[in-house]
Order: C-alpha cells, then sequence, then structure tokens
C-alpha cells in the first residue's frame, strides 16, 4: 500500500526492507477510528525503546518501560541499549510480564568506551531504528535528540515520497476534543509548500489517531483576517486554501495562540517547527503556573513523527517516567490503529485526487 | 536627553515637535526603579485614549477610561473620537472626576460618513498621536490595529534612530518575578540585528518599568544548548553575545517556552514578532484552559511600544474593559517613571560604549 510512494533509504546506508513487521496482527480497528483518548486497544504491540535516549536515561526511560509494561497486558517492550542498564526493570518484574520484555544489546564499536553519551545515545536509536526495520520491532521510542532520530528513522525506514520534511505532531487536549499541533520541532525553516504538506498530513493524522471526523485545519498566525502574518504565513496560506484535504478536512483559515491551547476554531493547527516547539513548552510552563494541568491533561512530551515509513514516537528531551510511558502508550495505539500505513494512503489518494484532476484539466483545454 | 538619537517624523507627513509636553511635572522617581506590581505612582499623568480603537470600541473602550478614572485619582484622560461616544462616560462621573476627563472630537473628513470603521479608528489613532506630540497629552492608548497604531506613532513623534523596527512589548507574571517578552508583534519578519537591538530595549525596560536589577536576557528557541534553533536564532546568537547590554543585564543565551511562562532563567525573553504574539494568545489560552490565571495575573492584553519618541500602550484588539483600563494604567505608570526618555537615554549611553569601545580598538591598531 505504502510502497509505491515510499522513498528507500539511501543506499550504502541501510537496505531497503519492508517497514511493517511480515506476519504482525492486522490492526483490529483500522479505518474504524475509536474515539479520542481510549487507551490500550487490544493486538499485540512489539516496542523498540531507546534505553540512552534522554537527559536522564537510562534511569527514567528504565522506569517509564516499567509502567508502561505493567499498564497494558499486550505491549511487548524490545530494550535497546546496554544489558546493565535493563537489568534492574527485568528483576522488578513478575515472570508473566518479564515475558514481555527482550534486550538487545548494543554491540561496542570499535573506540566506544571513548564516546561521549550522545554518540553513544545516537547508536541506540539507530539500533532500534534497525530493529523496527528488521521486523523484531513494530514501533520505536526515543526521548533522545530529535534531529538524531529523524534522521536515522528517515534513513533507515525510508520517507514517503510526497513529505520532504517529516513532521512531529503533538496532540494536546483541549475544550472540545484533541487539538493536533503540527509541527513541534522537525521542520525548523520550512518552505510555505511543507506547511501545505503538513496540513494534510495533520488531518490525515487526526482522522485516524483521534477519531476526528472532518477535521478543521487551521494555520497558525497572529490574528485571523487574511493576510496577517509573517512572510511564511502569508504564502502559505493561499497554498493551504487550494490543496484538497483527505478525511473531509478542511481549512478553516488563520487561526491564533488561543486555538492551540482551547481549540474552538481548529482540529489540527499547522506551523513552523520552531514556533510550535516553543509553543507547546510556552503552555507547559503555563499550565505549571496555573497550579498544574487542566482535567483532561497538560501539554503532551511526546510527538509521532510522520513522514516515514514507520511508526516512531519521540519523547521530550527531558521526560519524566510517565513521560516516556505516554510515549510508548501513543506508539502502541499508533500501530494497533495502523495509522503510519493509513496516514500514507490517505495522501495518496489525496495526491491521486489531485493529478486526476489536474488530468482532466489538461484534458479539456 | 533623546533629540540626539531621535529621528525626525517623516517630512511633509506631520511636523516634528518635542514629544514631551513642555511644562509637565517630571516623573517623581525617574532613576529611581521601585518594585515591580507598584501601581499609582503619584503625579498627574494626561492619558489621550483612542475611543475607535478595538473589536468592541467605543463600548469597551468607555468602561475601560471609566475603570481608569476611578481607580487612579491623578489620571487625567483626554477621549479622542466622536463627541457622543464618550457622552455615556462623562454622565456616569462625579463631578471632581469629570474634571478630570477632557474630549478631542475628531472632525468627520470630507466623505468620512461612507469611511469603512477601521479608516475611521485609524483616524482617532492618528488624532490621539497627535495630542501627545502637541503636548495636550503625555501618553496614549489604543485598542486598534496595531500595524496603524506603530505608524501612525513612528510618524507623528519619531523612531529612536537606533531602531530601526519598534518593538511590543509585553510583561508577564511568573513565579520569580515579571517576565519581559519582546517583541509580542511589532516586527514580524525581523533580522538578527533587530533581535539584538530589541536584547538592549528589553534589559532597558526590565530595569526602568519592573525595577529588575541586573536582568538576565535569554533568546527563545527549541533548546537551550548553542546552536540550537532556525536560521534566525543561529544568527541572532552570537551577536546577542556579543552586545553590552544596558543596567548590568547580561546575555543567558538559549531559553525555551518554559521561560516565558515560569521566568526561572530570563527576566528578558526575545524572540520575533510573530513567535511572541502566537505564545502569549497560547499562554492566554492555556490560562483559560487551566480554569484562570495564577495568583499574579494571567497574560497581558496590553503592551508598550518602544521604540517610537513617547509614550504609547496597544492593547489587544479584543480587549475587555479591565484589559483598557490595565492599557490606561501602564501608560500612566510608564509615562511617570519617564521611562520612554529613560529606555533611549540608557540606549544612547550603550552605544557610546560601542563607540568608545570601538574608538579605542581603532586607535591601538
Amino acid at each position: 500500500m505504502t510502497g509505491r510512494r515510499v522513498t528507500p533509504p539511501t543506499s550504502g546506508r541501510a537496505a531497503r526492507a519492508p517497514w511493517r513487521t511480515p506476519g504482525a496482527p492486522a490492526p483490529t480497528n483500522a479505518g474504524r477510528p475509536a474515539p479520542a483518548g481510549v487507551p490500550a486497544e487490544p493486538g499485540i504491540a512489539r516496542i523498540a525503546v531507546d534505553l540512552l535516549g534522554g537527559d536522564d536515561a537510562p534511569a527514567v526511560v528504565v522506569d517509564g518501560a516499567l509502567r508502561a509494561v505493567r499498564a497494558d497486558p499486550d505491549l511487548h517492550l524490545l530494550l535497546v541499549g546496554p544489558a546493565e542498564a535493563a537489568g534492574e526493570l527485568i528483576a522488578a518484574l513478575d515472570p508473566a510480564q518479564r515475558a514481555r520484555v527482550a534486550i538487545r544489546p548494543v554491540q561496542a564499536a570499535v573506540g566506544m568506551a571513548d564516546h561521549p553519551s550522545a554518540a553513544r545515545a545516537h547508536s541506540t536509536v539507530r539500533a532500534a531504528v534497525t530493529a523496527v526495520r528488521d521486523g523484531a520491532a513494530d514501533a520505536l521510542v526515543s526521548a533522545g535528540s530529535t534531529g538524531a532520530t529523524v534522521t536515522a528513522a528517515a534513513l533507515g525506514l525510508g520517507r514517503w515520497s510526497d513529505v520532504r520534511q517529516p513532521a512531529l505532531v503533538a496532540t494536546l487536549p483541549a475544550v472540545a476534543g484533541p487539538v493536533v499541533l503540527l509541527d513541534v520541532g522537525g521542520s525548523l525553516d520550512p518552505r510555505p509548500a511543507t506547511l501545505a504538506r503538513h496540513a494534510m498530513l495533520g488531518a490525515a493524522y487526526a482522522a485516524v489517531a483521534h477519531g476526528v471526523v472532518e477535521p478543521r485545519v487551521g494555520l497558525l498566525s497572529v490574528g485571523t483576517e487574511a493576510g496577517k502574518g509573517d512572510r511564511l504565513r502569508r504564502h502559505a496560506d493561499p497554498l493551504l486554501a487550494a490543496e484538497p484535504l483527505p478525511c473531509g478536512g478542511r481549512y478553516v483559515g488563520l487561526v491564533e495562540g488561543y486555538d492551540v491551547s482551547l481549540g474552538a476554531r481548529a482540529d489540527v493547527v499547522v506551523t513552523d517547527g520552531f514556533t510550535g516547539n516553543v509553543l507547546l513548552k510556552a503552555i507547559e510552563g503555563a499550565y505549571a503556573m496555573a497550579g498544574g494541568p487542566p482535567a483532561g491533561g497538560g501539554a503532551p512530551r511526546a510527538a509521532a513523527l510522520l513522514g516515514v515509513a514507520g511508526t516512531v514516537v519521540v519523547c521530550h528531551g527531558a521526560a519524566g517516567a510517565d513521560d516516556v510511558a505516554s510515549g510508548i502508550a501513543l506508539a502502541a495505539h499508533l500501530w494497533r490503529r495502523g495509522a503510519a500505513d493509513l496516514v500514507c494512503a490517505l495522501l495518496d489518494a489525496a495526491a491521486d485526487r489531485i493529478d486526476r484532476t489536474t488530468d482532466t484539466e489538461v484534458r479539456t483545454l
């Protein structure tokens, strides 16, 4: 389904291989999205976890993995990193839980002992990507450097051919339902066309991952009147207005900062990765100032990476154990829904519609 | 004090005139900043208020003006706009309060009746600028279009010569004191040098307006490690590091979104006007989601305009009566402290230091 539009990995770095595990159970409710917020759908999900990613790795990653295993009986974990780091986790589990946890030790490369921790962490995220590519895991989670994870995933799993810059997608609880915010750190200097492509990604993701019907898509700016915004927004606005959105999505025009927190005007908010990243953290800080997040939940510290041919979740570098557990649960949720495949297929279909329209226009000229 | 570095207004549009009212009482505590948050310093402050600025003008502007007059016995208002709009306000005041309110009717230009409301509002903000320039008011407040207010103020009052793009400066209450955020909408596509200049403006403003001692200045980015950020931030970071800051300010490097809400790492956060604007509104939305702002106060809906030769406060277009009253109080506070003069003088002194250093370097070559 995705083969036609997937860019193969860079030759010489990693061989192309099917990114979905052969024989993996088909997503049980793919195509029938359940209401947002429904946790732990049935179906085995095997998640590779980068033990060395994050400021407080491996301790908080191990703690988060422990919580995730205990919370979801159909979750299997492949811990990628030094075996000694996982020992404590294994020891804390009962035998039935322990049977769902495996370790993939990262072999020390020549001179690895001299490598700084960042380089070691990069080698674990690459090993986690390899595990997904080879079918040993269904998805991966890392709290390591976003740039290193995006690069490793794009090289190891391939990119969707229509998505030049993968997007990190965060979901915030809002008044009337979830708000999908993208990008939150993948593309720091995007072109207007990238924002238009991310609008399609966001609409498909909102429908597939959160069951949003006919998602309303807005472009973040400093006011709602047409023409408001900086150069990037003024160029992107007409492109988003012209792009046919999947899943019955419709472009509602420019939205403002409030709409990210409150969700009144849009289900999907599109922005550049710089703005999205600082916005998400400012909202998290505001909740801390206000004495805690709202009842529906606070600003997420885990985001899905869309645009690479696999299920990848990136956690915040300063993620705590609960954040890592949330990231693992998100990866399992996306895998069970077949989200990466479905979003890619929806983009394909939308692109085909554009192609057919263009063909018709050409023939009628 | 400011004459040397002030760019005269554009010739042919408005004649140059002293922007500080001759004979106005000197700021009683200029140079001795009181602790942040101390309201209503003594000293007459005469504020011109644009009656037609804002989405809900004139009703909320009139209501806000009423509240401001009642709260501050040394406040005088010059209401600029249609006389009939101010009638209700005048009628609601007791005789002593009424003596502190005057009206400057905006004369209907030829064909004014056919003008859309935006054009009429622009004419009131221009008239308010004229009132400040001519000495009939000490400062002005408008909730009208930011672009129109900035343009009218720059043309009518002149710009500081070292500030290419005026900045809108918002102050957020945070854990350890106020956080000064700039820009929040003045410069949507700034150059790196503009961010460096705004760092100086922000440091001086934090010291003068809020009594912050040796302000810590940070550049907003997606991480704190050097090199993090988009193209603009990567170019601006070394410029900010090289710029000598007034008032003992020091550059603390890159900061993140949390730091705007929490203020843990910086007293002044510098960013482009696009990001600052959406950030401020997202924080406001987050407080609404969390059930209300923290005890210290929420995200402000009034911002000071720095870089023009006068005291100008811009309120949010959707400002309520309380926001307008806060904006009027802010304008009075800034006037009483002589903030515009002092900030301009501090920039002068910092620039002189740069000039002397450069001269010394040239002589020693």
